[in-house]
């Protein structure tokens, strides 16, 4: 059975997409079988691993709305261990067409049941929203990873989303789990970058990762080519750090695991 | 009475809150009350006009949220004739928390009723969604300018747009009108981008205003110093058409009135 993992922040420009695309190529190259979901209807996880979406007829948006199409109709293998459910800017349409549909939160969820035993981990990049398709993602999700940029008002709009976390928790997602907390951007020329992380492990303690993801003009120009910074650059720092974090989350799932079994 | 108009598309990226800003400032500097009110939980708008939202605590948010928090007490004068109601990250929990709200379409509208002899054009910048913001957006405008992109597949997505647009016209806001859709990043160097402006006006006709809004990395440059063009670089041809879009606008006012009163 998969372990599902939602990246979310209401945040725009906070690296969502660019952690979804290098988490989910460093897990795909340490051997684990790794589907992404494109929940954002301005599609950049789709493009960045070249699936063309905009020509597509058939796309997550479908799924979501048409309780027949089966989400394996519209998957997409990039990668060795590396699949996408892509979107397009249709998905737009679908916060509003969900909006009276029965079990409205769960249709996602019900959705990804039938192909969570095919997979080690699903990955699933939310808009930069608190919407519809947010409570969807948060609803299917057994963990939620929130990247935060290493800035000054990092934490504005935290509130919201822990609140919203919460809420989906009691309602609807019990198990349902903070997973961790990824700084990104963090400038190593600045002093700030290190007290807004020393302020962000100064509040959330041991559910911040220990590897951070420093700024990088690379992680704009991969996606221009389609590839993950993993294939681009196989040698940068920043494909280090995500392949740090996909051993993070393999170990804290053995760990969890044999915690529950001990 | 102010006319109150929204700029809307669910796609991001498309010159949105370029052309709230920009049109804004022609109005004003043309003698017209005008007040910008920022829908977008990324606040792009606040932050272009030098409004810093992220350390304000009360914002659209708040007058959303609170029935009794007046909308004057939100607005910040930044021009002459140039007024903002700014927003910030807060914004994105109002998506959330109206869903349950009596009347959850009308809070804009009512927030705005009592400023709208105030202003000659309220124009209101819609977040790159079809969610709740959008829908109190659509539900407060009298007409809505569209701007498309002129690239390969701007159209994807307007259906849903249009749609969105007749609902809402037929269910909430009967007087509702496509003001027009404006042709924006219009590339010179292209033979395409000419091609789709043709294929746009075959669609939609007269519909279509004559200005078209060209690429210019002006437009980008603008913001960071907290300028419009019209400022920035007042000669410049992106603020000479921002200042033919605002007589448009202005003529089309006198001559729909007049055919009112004929």
């Amino acid at each position: 059975m998969s372990v599902v993992i939602a990246i979310a922040n209401q945040k725009g420009g906070v690296g969502k997409t660019t952690t979804v695309i290098n988490l989910g190529a460093a897990l795909a190259e340490l051997g684990r079988r790794t589907l992404l979901v494109d929940m954002d209807p301005q599609s950049a996880l789709s493009a960045g691993l070249g699936v063309d979406s905009y020509n597509l007829q058939r796309t997550i948006y479908n799924v979501l709305v048409d309780s027949e199409m089966p989400i394996q109709e519209v998957i997409h293998t990039v990668r060795p261990n590396l699949d996408v459910v892509p979107s397009n800017i249709d998905l737009a349409a679908a916060e509003v067409e969900l909006i009276s549909a029965i079990g409205r939160e769960y249709v996602l969820k019900e959705a990804l049941a039938p192909i969570r035993d095919q997979y080690d981990y699903v990955l699933i990049d939310a808009p930069p929203s608190l919407g519809l398709l947010t409570v969807n993602t948060l609803t299917a999700a057994d963990q939620v990873i929130i990247p935060l940029q290493c800035e000054f008002l990092a934490l504005r709009g935290m509130r919201s989303l822990l609140e919203s976390i919460s809420k989906i928790k009691a309602k609807v997602n019990p198990r349902l789990e903070i997973r961790g907390i990824l700084g990104t951007m963090y400038n190593t020329r600045t002093l700030h970058a290190q007290e807004v992380m020393d302020e962000i492990r100064s509040l959330f303690g041991d559910k911040v990762f220990d590897v951070v993801i420093k700024s990088s003009i690379r992680f704009a120009e991969a996606p221009v080519v389609h590839q993950p910074i993993l294939e681009y650059e196989p040698n940068h720092e920043g494909a280090a750090a995500y392949r740090k974090l996909a051993e993070e989350i393999i170990n804290g799932e053995k760990t969890s695991q044999s915690q529950g079994q001990g």
